[in-house]
């Protein structure tokens, strides 16, 4: 037990005392790096703190000088937004300086918003989708228990919330049914999730009796208290036959003040130095003065600066700089296409069917506006908690009693985590059910690949009787939104993102669902929206552009932005196709353009051809025989993303205004 | 309570007695339209039975003559291969004639193989994907608490095996949590799946104790006794603040003497006549003499041949007949696909490092293989039962520890239900995991839509760093799945089929993983397989073909096919590739057809266009810009399956070689 140096034999283990100190430090990085970084998760790592301390500095045989020995206990943290827990624990054993948990969250570094043990020796499993790390630790468990000379140990860090998750309990079901008593898992109950209390948002109590239900031996402790968490450990190493789990009683962030038992503490870093160092106090590791933190938060800093020059030289470069709001003219507010679905949830509720259905993450996708300025709407949401399967099965059951259903999260866990329960009770009961797809694309940001959805547009496409769409702008999304609620009849989900992009149109420009917009630049003007005139497909008629840009979602304003550019660098003419309806398909509008123009860009903020190959394919059913033309498209090249900020991941992804630009011009030289 | 004539108001409500009697004769209706479909599931509609006769004939308040009547209590079959069951009760109650259930299972049948609520009133809900009943029904009753005028109670039937599903588990968490009491879930304990005993697939005892922690009201019954169930039915309607579940002892394929508690009986019909009589008289219901019998088979057996006669006269005709064996020359094996992942888990099985992992239907894929003739293997498979996310999980953290391990069910199972997993675990990851994706495309049949997957391409496609295969018959199925588990490094996914189809190719045909296959018709032979030429898409040269098709899997038979009628039907000569990998694509290979033919069919069993944009596509950014294309594709019109015989829903979905052959001629009149 304890961090083995392989070559001396030598095994390092704190004592009790010296374990809280290590705890009380860790927690001062950990605010520390979470601050650095902007983003991050406090609560639940301050939570865990004093186990992790427990895990990593006495009870794991391990050795940080060699993150693959064959002979080391194993920790695989479900919970992956606990990550900087994880990584300041790593940091404290020695793996990594404890100076580089301040690269946390930024583009490049090996510390990922959600771990990813592809970058980091220590990180055991890619995680950040929540549920998938108890059935993984099993699994190893298993191939533990199989082979003769393995005798580590597998430990699991999960939260309470994640009990909400359906796979959780497949995976609490079979542990035992393997018989595997090589396995702990710790479940953080710190009683707090996004939305609220777990028992309000989903009650996962009486816990430890439904432990027992399921076969395991059961061990309940203060999350807090040392002595009782290393009792627990060895507690567990005696028990045969069947898994442990150690429901340690937490406060979710415990050692700052204004931090604990506050839910808005889950996901959110200090911003005001004040509020940093009132943290600091709080905690009271020594050894962190105001120059030492300034030194800290600077090596953050200049990381994130040279990442961000780096990216910035890879953008293709134009005669001017035509970046969002560079110049005097051109000018264009922006706002994240999730306020618009808000604004719609809002404007929807007026009719008494809308039924929205929370899952944990409402505030951050905006669907609370349905009742934030209107308390008496308060009774009519449901919360299902962190289980997207159940949500979409309760929502098909709303809606066969003539309900309005709305639900939704972010996009990977609200069309992957429950594609099957979309499909089939949803899509082919043709059932009136609403999804809201939220945080699609890159832009996510820090957070990084498990939560950056570049796949769902496939997803959702190719299931009948599913209408998608993927609107331009915040406007355009709450018309979408709207219109796919109370207009359509049917399943229907509409994609949008998080980080605030460009407001290219208003109420005033046209908009109807299943038909895409012709936009056009018509020269410089004050204000961006201003300078491209815009008009339904079928209004338009040809004016023999030179080429067509065809995309949906916030590559609509990327896109308007190239035509600016090829225009006034180039005195070339681009259609743009804004494609906000996916399905049904404007059809005759990608022929026509295709062509017209013979050449056709496409941009998406997804993996590439989940929408190019659809254009691809309506315009190759369809187009001419003899009309020539080249295709090219944008997107995220079949690779998973990483954390950054949301722009400077828009410029290294390949996905601006400069890199269709670009593309166009390659392509053009093939019409000449 | 009781069937209520809503013109006269009187309400019919049987006796113990009678509705003793009334389950037998259901259970004889049962047997007998399974036997006269070919296919169905008698184990679990028979242990259900006599819970069925209580509730549609006593407990329920229903009006059969509409179905849709407001004021009714609600059914919802989350087990939904009880099917027959449902259908008997309703038939029974009043809402078909009892006759009807002789069609199910066939083409243009309201009695789909799995229920389809759309096509039959008193089915509330489509099932056939596990799980996905109970949450429905708890928003269904979620609704009903917040009506006023609602005062209609929800009844859900749910089987035991079906409580592997973490989806049962959110569903279980969340009712409770929502108070609602009108909600009574009843457990079909029968004690069996498909692959054994619960306790042994995936022990999920104690259930009573589970319900009680998960805060449910909890009545143990044994299923079979009618008075018990009545009784229980009653208690349940005075529980206030909390649902009931209702638990049901019962036993397999209750009241058939050779089906009881025998496993293999879960899901296959009888197919002898002595069988069916066999199972008639142990039943004992009167009435059902040897001509009364012959008379209902003929009912199911007239209805199909109509179907039969009907999707025959819709398929394009040509010179002659040139359907698969239908002639002297050109003769073909038939095998199916799944029975080549079958071998290749044989012959991959001496590799240690293998380690399969069962779904409860694994013998049906077929993976069962590996140990079948190996005792000695036994014990290295995993029983994960029907917890498909968890598979996955289990599956990445085996691959962890240098395992290869193998999963895998139907597809729409395999890839839909645990997608998210399959992401974030495993393709993010870069994990050493592979997956069969069985009973893939609409030839699964008799099961409907439920089980015929049509989207899994588009959604292993998609992901980064999967690679998808899609092999187009039982030996390339063999190599495709032996290079994929043993060679390949990484995800892979393996897209196989159910029904038997032509094997057009041998061992010594070339075989490169990511290297489409160019197939030439060469004139006929006596064996189809010998009129062809094979070689790797590097090896080809252009022949200058009239036109090419682009085809995996096993539609690449009948491609094949296609090539033969349009050649000898009409002198053209095509090209056919066989895309058996789809990532990575042979993307040189299908720029060349486009370009050295000009006219291309995709041919894909699947939605139509998640194979068929992928190639167009791949097209479209690099054919020569002048390069003339006409470009059609065959697929499922974007619409979900439905049950019927294999190669009648061939020919219904227009999946054969003569709508291929149709669409081309089709497109080679733009070429001119």
């Amino acid at each position: 037990m304890g961090m083995v140096d392989l070559e001396t034999g030598k095994e390092t283990c704190l004592g009790v005392d010296e374990l809280i100190e290590a705890a009380r430090e860790m927690r001062a990085w950990d605010v520390l790096s979470i601050h650095c970084a902007g983003s991050g998760h406090p609560g639940g790592t301050l939570s865990i703190m004093d186990v992790c301390a427990a895990l990593y500095l006495r009870v794991l045989r391990h050795t940080p000088k060699d993150p693959h020995w064959e002979g080391r206990d194993r920790v695989f943290f479900s919970a992956g937004h606990k990550a900087p827990a994880l990584y300041v624990s790593l940091a404290k054993a020695g793996y990594v300086p404890l100076e580089e948990t301040m690269t946390l969250r930024r583009f490049g570094a090996a510390l990922e918003g959600h771990p990813h043990w592809l970058k980091l020796g220590g990180v055991e499993f890619s995680s950040g989708s929540l549920g998938q790390g108890l059935g993984f630790a099993i699994g190893h468990a298993v191939a533990g228990m199989r082979d003769p000379d393995a005798d580590w140990r597998v430990y699991c860090i999960t939260g309470d919330g994640e009990h909400d998750e359906g796979s959780i309990w497949e995976a609490v079901m079979s542990a035992p049914h393997y018989g595997v008593d090589n396995l702990v898992n710790i479940i953080d109950k710190n009683g707090l999730q996004i939305d609220g209390w777990t028992k309000d948002v989903m009650n996962i109590d009486p816990l430890p009796e439904k432990y027992r239900a399921f076969n395991w031996h059961v061990i309940e402790i203060d999350g807090h208290d040392m002595q009782q968490i290393l009792n627990a450990f060895e507690e567990a190493e005696t028990v045969k036959g069947k898994p442990t789990a150690i429901i340690a009683h937490t406060i979710k962030g415990k050692g700052v003040s204004f931090m604990e038992n506050v839910a808005g503490w889950h996901g959110v870093a200090t911003t005001e130095r004040e509020e940093l160092d009132q943290a600091l106090a709080d905690i009271g590791a020594p050894g962190f003065t105001k120059e030492r933190v300034d030194e800290l938060l600077g090596i953050g800093e200049e990381f994130g600066e040279k990442a961000t020059a780096e990216i910035k030289a890879s953008v293709p470069k134009f005669k001017r700089d035509y970046w969002w709001n560079s110049g005097d003219t051109m000018q264009v507010d922006m706002d994240a296409t999730r306020n618009g679905f808000g604004r719609a949830m809002e404007n929807a509720g007026e009719d008494p069917r809308v039924v929205p259905i929370h899952a944990d993450i409402s505030g951050s996708i905006r669907i609370t506006q349905f009742e934030e300025e209107h308390p008496e709407r308060e009774p009519r949401f449901i919360s299902c908690g962190i289980a997207e399967q159940n949500m979409m099965s309760v929502a098909g059951g709303l809606s066969r009693a003539g309900l309005i259903p709305v639900t939704g999260t972010y996009g990977v866990f609200a069309t992957g985590r429950c594609w099957d329960q979309i499909r089939t009770t949803i899509c082919y009961g043709e059932l009136n059910v609403k999804i809201a797809v939220a945080h699609g694309g890159i832009s996510v940001g820090a957070d990084g690949a498990t939560h950056q959805s570049l796949e769902e547009i496939s997803l959702m496409s190719i299931l009948p009787n599913m209408h998608v769409s993927v609107p331009c702008d915040a406007v355009e999304s709450q018309r979408a939104s709207e219109y796919s609620i109370l207009e359509l009849e049917g399943p229907a989900c509409v994609r949008f993102a998080r980080e605030a992009t460009p407001v290219v149109t208003t109420f005033d420009t046209p908009f109807v669902h299943g038909t895409a917009n012709v936009i056009r630049y018509r020269g410089e003007q004050s204000r961006f929206v201003d300078a491209f005139e815009q008009k339904l497909s079928t209004d338009y008629e040809s004016e023999g552009e030179d080429l067509s840009i065809v995309a949906c979602g916030p590559m609509v304003p990327e896109a308007m932005r190239a035509a600016w550019i090829l225009k006034e660098d180039e005195g070339l003419e681009t259609r743009v196709l804004n494609v906000h309806t996916i399905k049904p398909l404007d059809r005759k509008a990608l022929v026509a353009a295709a062509a017209d123009t013979g050449v056709i860009v496409t941009a998406e903020e997804h993996q590439v051809g989940g929408f190019g190959n659809i254009i691809a394919g309506a315009i190759a059913e369809e187009k001419p025989y003899d009309a020539p033309l080249a295709m090219g498209m944008i997107g995220v090249q079949d690779k998973f993303g990483q954390s950054g900020e949301p722009w400077e991941l828009m410029q290294a992804f390949g996905l601006t205004a400069e890199h269709i630009a670009e593309k166009a011009l390659e392509l053009l030289k093939q019409k000449k």
